[in-house]
């Protein structure tokens, strides 16, 4: 299997299909929408790290002005989906070689046209999309093709567009868009190439520019235009450099499957026996692959990736909980961009502790260009009152530090890259542990440090205390600062000392240590169970079924003060379970065991970040097939409908990539139990009982290795 | 002026005239509600400190068998309000000598029918309640008196009795109803005479028993019957002595009368120059002297007084805050029962303290008998879900134990009496301030205590860190514990020497000492004003109005998470407005000014504790006329309808014993200013400019002293 593919158009699936279809090349990503689209179907070319805000809205990121816009014409009447009904459709996506191809066919009054089109984002030019548009009539007759350059994008919190530059300048059509609030302009220009005669004349409206391509056609004869565009922005890192002019279709498209063909020479995963999971797997992979910053300084991905506005474009935890640990291992350059990304914003994350009464760094819960915290205080509303409902995801999810702390722990070890400590790492990690320290309370009569009023992983129990996940987390950021600056003081001193002059670390690093000693760590009970936060046993112990049947209307939020699961057990998502995966060296596998077996039936599975954690342990756990299905709930998370698209009345649809990435965490760590030790890949291979084995490649520390599992037998060499 | 009266029957005031015409004798409250009523319109006769639980819901007071339970019927046809239309009613109550008086004439078929009624609940017999029932028709017909004890009584969250027992015997008949959680009885007994010859039979049914009475009546003779009735039950602390067979209704009517009158002898408040405020006062104070368990060991009084099962009967912070001050002052040895009630119910409060993990008392929100928790933590419904709302009164309103501790020291400073110290008020207060020292947290670079996560006396900030007003009240709780710990270590030894062994207080007290010094106090900020708590100058500053606008359903509750107060700056009641009158000598009068100015518009004087406080910190500022219409409107509280009768979907309608005991404390404390200095009495008044003078009698450390106060001249005597 190659390919993702319908057969049948259903027009209910159509924000489902733009994400299942996604195309990207990192710099901005497809939506897997049809080109006749317009806003109302949600068609976009969203933008790496380029954020708009309009009025008192929420800031989000921006889509650019959309060159793949065509439809045809036939008799006057135009032909396009959903609007017209087809005869047929196909769709589908090639995820190795990065093609997305189209075909339709409508029956005319005077017969059968059909449409057909390939097109994708460059993965060799990361301003370059090509398409190729095909028309055929089973008659002698008369389309226009109808192509150009759409500028009015589809917008959840726009429009961002203030001002709109429309050019035509010796065939190549252009769009600027100009955002209202910082001024930035994204570009889309394309020009057309044609096989055929066709009387051509170019159309501006106010907010588009576009060709009417008049075609007489032959029965039966394919005409077909060859489109390449070029996508640019004010912000580029790297302007275009490829002149739109000289740009061949064929060769940018065959530029484009070869640098995929690379990409899958690292990236491919195979598992003997089971071609469902490693389609899903690498189709997740292929997501993962399309999203990454490849060439692009200080930016990181969003929990959408580049599937739209959703969530706000904004980089949550999820890069470094679940996508990081894929690219450290296939392209450790990408890992350090997204680290990278943490060091350059890290003056964001200080003013919002600033902002909160704290000192040192506390990175943004929903995290946009500079670090600006792109979470509201009333991240949903009620579906009840349609009020904005105040939620605590941007005051209390302090975690969303560690996770970064965490990350570059993780960096470290797969690539011995200490070197990014002295690149701002060191500092990143102190920061962190001060706002951490500022976090810290001592009951009068107490011993340890406890962290009140927090929201763990699992935000349906707001404001709670003593969270396990964000205590140890907690504890851990204090072990690593000290740790690592440790590290500088012998490796880097004069960076060492700049920082010490800095944050007087000779008197903070015992701090630290204090801090990492006495703060509050909970210990399994007497039934070998963690309690997730103080007071989490004491709540009603209802079953996920029960909780559900309580909900009024489907789309009401769970958590919140009042959501049917606040004052019940069910959790949204991975919580004692997650630290237990993360920790899994403190812990025995019993009393692993015994909380999978408590927590799991409690946990909805909310989050797309839940069921690879779940699987992870399961697999340290040495129960492979009870993780299995939880690996495949996380592999194919884009791969059929049926996700959560819906918190309170905010739509939250779009691609996956943390349970992509989390797919390939529980396949990589777990089913084939890669750790690093001493700089060195080992497995401890735990196979679902119907696998025969698994294939991949894996980069540790700068060293290139080919990892071959069998049921008896596993193979690590070197490349 | 000495009576309340209407002269018009509104179906819609049933509830308000329950309230507004109460009887009550402190053993039990006569809502002021028509003989003929049955439970939906609200009748009842609520017992004091007496509770039972019905499965899950609220646990609440208990109301007895009706005994006044009476109608007429004339030509087969049943005369009664609200069902039937009447021609003409009065009803009034004469506050002075405790009597409800009704009359209402209905058109029969055969003419006018007259009924009149006058009863009283007996202040001299607490058990006892009289009533004299007349009727007259202005035609020669014929008209039956329907009267007896109704055992159907009207219950909120009942039905309390799980069995009724019903009896007729040498002509008493007697209603027992048995509660289900306890097995507690509470009976009704009566019997009646008449002044005429009649046909009379009885007939029971399996709730209620009552008579027959057949009247031939003639053109306008008055025939009347005389009620005697006798409520008792299995928790007496007095059973009851009087025998129901020897009751002689007007020597019951004159004891009761003769008892009140001395009552007033005391209480009563003379105004010059403003009649309808007098009224309103003495109004207010025959509710608190309706209330008092006078003759009652460990009872206290309910929020919202003896009205009903409103706020589950249960005893809330009002009382220590706003009732005792009156009573102190005018029937000392009721202040102390009320004390005595937290003494002796201090078991309750520990276990609340350990259900929360604290040491010491935590007394109860809504507290029951022995002191049990009364309040729910889903203490209202929403709305818009119809779902019982989660709630923080029960666990956050910390405050509820210092107001014990404050009560204490007003009622020691007002009667001298150190006594209640041994008696148990010392150990009481050192058990509030393990309490508070268990609540104290320090920051791990911090250098004061603080006290987070709480709910204030303004309830619509749920879960506020340092709250001003609570902050300031622990360390009160602190000094007062240090303080009385050294007094009774000199003057009562032994009992010192057993708590000594009981808590180590020589270790304890310079713990206690070293909290009330490290606590976090809020200091006025640049411009003289004190913030509410820890991020409330941060919140919205929009208007009570404005905040009133954004109601969706006018029964919504403005606090909770989302209520449309919680995210502004709008607070329901005083807050750092009371902490600024109960520790007015902390401040000056600028200070004070300042406060009253910024706060005052902010809140929604959602609580009837509100407006005394505003009231007696304008009197501090000197400024009376600003303090009289919120003496006004709290004086007036039960004078007409209008106040706020819910909560989310919770009827909270009832008598309001709090405003009314904050407005004699505005009345005294405020305008006429007394204070006591050294165990004397000394008054600086500050009259509103309308007002010639005041005049009151008080008891200060067992002397009554008569204040005579004029516009030049202020004139204590003791009597």
């Amino acid at each position: 299997m190659n390919k993702v593919k319908i057969n049948k158009y259903l027009r209910e699936l159509i924000p489902f299909h733009g994400n299942h279809f996604l195309t990207g090349n990192g710099y901005f990503g497809v939506r897997g929408t049809l080109e006749e689209y317009t806003k109302e179907h949600m068609p976009c070319i969203n933008m790496a790290g380029i954020y708009d805000r309009v009025g008192d809205k929420w800031r989000e990121s921006v889509n650019a002005p959309n060159p793949l816009y065509t439809y045809i014409v036939s008799g006057g009447k135009k032909y396009s989906l959903p609007d017209v009904e087809c005869e047929s459709h196909m769709q589908e996506l090639d995820i190795y070689r990065g093609i997305h191809m189209r075909k339709t066919t409508w029956r005319t009054e005077q017969g059968i046209v059909t449409v057909t089109c390939e097109r994708f984002a460059s993965m060799a030019n990361q301003h370059a999309i090509g398409m190729k548009y095909s028309v055929c009539t089973n008659y002698d007759g008369e389309v226009e093709i109808v192509t150009g350059i759409d500028g009015d994008v589809w917008d959840i919190n726009g429009p961002h567009f203030t001002k709109l530059l429309i050019s035509e300048n010796d065939k190549i059509l252009s769009v600027t868009g100009i955002t209202g609030e910082m001024g930035i302009s994204v570009t889309a220009q394309e020009k057309v190439c044609t096989d055929f005669d066709a009387e051509i004349s170019t159309e501006k409206n106010n907010k588009s520019v576009f060709r009417r391509i008049r075609i007489k056609t032959q029965k039966d004869k394919i005409y077909t235009i060859k489109k390449t565009a070029v996508i640019s922005s004010s912000v580029d890192d790297n302007p275009v450099i490829e002149d739109i002019k000289s740009a061949d279709y064929d060769k940018m498209k065959n530029d484009s499957i070869n640098a995929w063909e690379k990409i899958w020479e690292i990236s491919k995963v195979e598992i003997d026996g089971d071609d469902e999971a490693e389609f899903a797997l690498n189709y997740s992979i292929y997501h993962l692959n399309c999203i990454a910053p490849r060439n692009l300084k200080s930016k990181s991905i969003a929990a959408r990736g580049l599937s739209g506005q959703v969530y706000k474009g904004a980089v949550f935890w999820d890069t470094e909980m679940f996508m990081i640990d894929y690219y450290m291992h296939t392209e450790p350059e990408v890992a350090k961009t997204l680290l990278k990304y943490r060091i350059d914003t890290i003056n964001g994350a200080r003013a919002k502790a600033d902002e909160y009464g704290l000192q040192g760094a506390y990175y943004a819960w929903e995290s946009q260009e500079g670090g600006i915290e792109g979470c509201s205080e009333y991240n949903t509303v009620d579906v009840f009152t349609k009020r904005p409902m105040r939620t605590y995801f941007r005051d209390k999810q302090y975690h969303v530090s560690a996770a970064i702390v965490y990350a570059f722990m993780k960096y470290i070890n797969a690539t011995g890259d200490y070197g990014i400590l002295a690149e701002g790492g060191a500092e990143t990690i102190i920061e962190c542990a001060r706002m951490y320290r500022s976090l810290l309370l001592k009951k009068a009569d107490g011993n340890l440090y406890e962290v009140h009023d927090v929201v763990g992983p699992d935000e349906y129990h707001e404001r709670v205390n003593n969270n396990a996940y964000t205590n140890r987390m907690i504890k851990f950021c204090f072990e690593k600062a000290v740790e690592y600056t440790e590290y500088i003081k012998n490796k880097y001193s004069s960076y060492y000392d700049k920082l010490n002059e800095k944050y007087d670390l000779d008197k903070l690093i015992p701090l630290f240590k204090t801090s990492a000693e006495e703060i509050l760590i909970k210990q399994p009970d007497e039934n070998g169970i963690i309690e997730q936060f103080d007071g989490y046993f004491g709540l009603e112990d209802a079953s996920v079924p029960e909780v559900r049947a309580r909900l009024i209307d489907p789309k009401e939020y769970w958590g919140g003060a009042y959501g049917v699961a606040a004052d019940t057990q069910v959790i949204k998502q991975a919580d004692v379970v997650a630290m237990l995966s993360m920790f899994k060296d403190d812990y025995s596998k019993d009393i692993m065991q015994k909380n999978l077996e408590y927590y799991e039936p409690r946990t909805e599975h909310g989050s797309s970040l839940s069921a690879c954690m779940y699987s992870l342990l399961s697999c340290y756990t040495g129960d492979a097939d009870a993780a299995y299905p939880l690996f495949m709930k996380s592999a194919s998370a884009d791969m059929a409908p049926g996700g959560k698209e819906w918190i309170g009345l905010i739509y939250i649809g779009g691609t996956h990539p943390a349970s992509e990435g989390g797919a390939w965490i529980a396949a990589v760590k777990g089913f084939a139990g890669l750790d690093i030790i001493e700089g060195k890949p080992i497995c401890r291979p735990c196979l679902p009982s119907h696998w025969q084995g698994m294939r991949f490649n894996i980069i540790v520390q700068g060293k290139l290795y080919c990892v071959n599992i069998s049921k008896d037998k596993v193979d690590i060499k070197i490349q």
